[in-house]
């Protein structure tokens, strides 16, 4: 009698940035998505991934799909949760290890895309293959319960930053707006963000601070 | 020529209790481990665990883990992380999906414990089979830090405490004395317990009150 086949083990990763498509424009919480060129699901969009080779670890795993996806290295990278209902893909059972990242909209915006790849907002992705719509739902409340009270927005953001940019990419984690004099008030308490003594460039009378994030560890747990 | 094989799947599962021999004492955070009688790591302690069924979800597996080791089912059961490391495993490459469970100290002790299995006091843990002294460690840190922040200290008390018994539970946990003052301060400001308008019963002229848990959701997140 043959025995079950142990299940197979995949990796995938959603890589979120905060994109504006110019300067003082809201910005939107978007994620790439590959289409895929095989069967089950022929034609479409699924969270980058794929299955896990044998001498890598789980971690490069989700290093090379956040490369061949958008061409970049990991910044903000790490392990979100492990998918693995019995009936999750359609023919062999697959337990699928997901990692997520955090990339810099200037960053992702040098960077080159992977073939089939194409960013969507994260409110509006497309019913996706297997239950990457569920993944990509437990990866978003994830990344808005931790806005609160983490410093994970500063991932998304370059070294030096406003407060009027981090309430912007806070704005766009949690779809909606915030007050400007409250987010200041309590970002400045928090002591997650120190000035810099620099200030943003540009030719305006009294040009804003610019903060640094004062984050040591890993900013995604 | 053969393909490498897919590595192994298995779920492995730390489970935590604060322990009090008697009524007054201090409370020791423990887990249980359980004896190999298998090669490798033949007659090493290792943490409750093993291969996933091909019919079963991961979390059944660690619910089968928490059921055949202390004889308890699950209230607070949650998956803690995913270690894949390729050289973890001496012969084969095992991918852990590793849950932790915590267990109130009264059903523990009234639960049957399975063969070869025995309480440990977390920080006294013997040199352990694989990698499980690095997973240990983990979940340690993570109750830790999580103590601070969430309810997760409810999860090991009954439905019922005083304030005593849930500072008691905290210092277990941080294997520190807190102050009895500050920590009523600051519980009670937290919102995260409730008064029942019950006393704890005894002879005593002033009674302690009852409280209870205001947690709606997991508590391990």
């Amino acid at each position: 009698m043959p025995e079950d086949p142990s299940p197979a083990i995949a990796v995938s990763t959603v890589i979120f940035r905060v994109h504006r498509e110019q300067e003082g424009e809201r910005g939107h919480l978007e994620l790439p998505l590959v289409r895929r060129v095989r069967q089950p699901y022929l034609g479409r969009w699924a969270l980058p991934g794929g299955p896990l080779h044998p001498t890598e670890s789980l971690r490069d795993a989700a290093r090379r799909n956040l490369r061949e996806t958008t061409g970049l290295d990991p910044r903000h990278l790490e392990q979100l949760y492990t998918f693995g209902a019995v009936e999750r893909s359609p023919s062999d059972r697959v337990v699928s290890i997901v990692y997520w990242a955090l990339v810099r909209d200037d960053e992702a915006e040098r960077a080159r895309l992977g073939e089939n790849v194409a960013w969507f907002d994260a409110d509006q992705v497309p019913e996706l293959a297997f239950d990457h719509d569920e993944i990509v739902m437990w990866a978003l409340k994830r990344l808005r319960a931790k806005v609160g009270y983490t410093r994970i927005a500063h991932a998304l953001l370059t070294d030096e930053f406003t407060l009027a940019d981090l309430r912007g990419v806070t704005e766009a984690i949690l779809s909606r707006r915030l007050d400007a004099a409250n987010f200041r008030r309590q970002v400045e308490a928090s002591g997650t963000v120190e000035p810099t003594g620099r200030f943003q460039a540009g030719g305006r009378h009294r040009p804003p601070a610019l903060y640094r994030s004062t984050a040591q560890e890993e900013l995604l747990r």
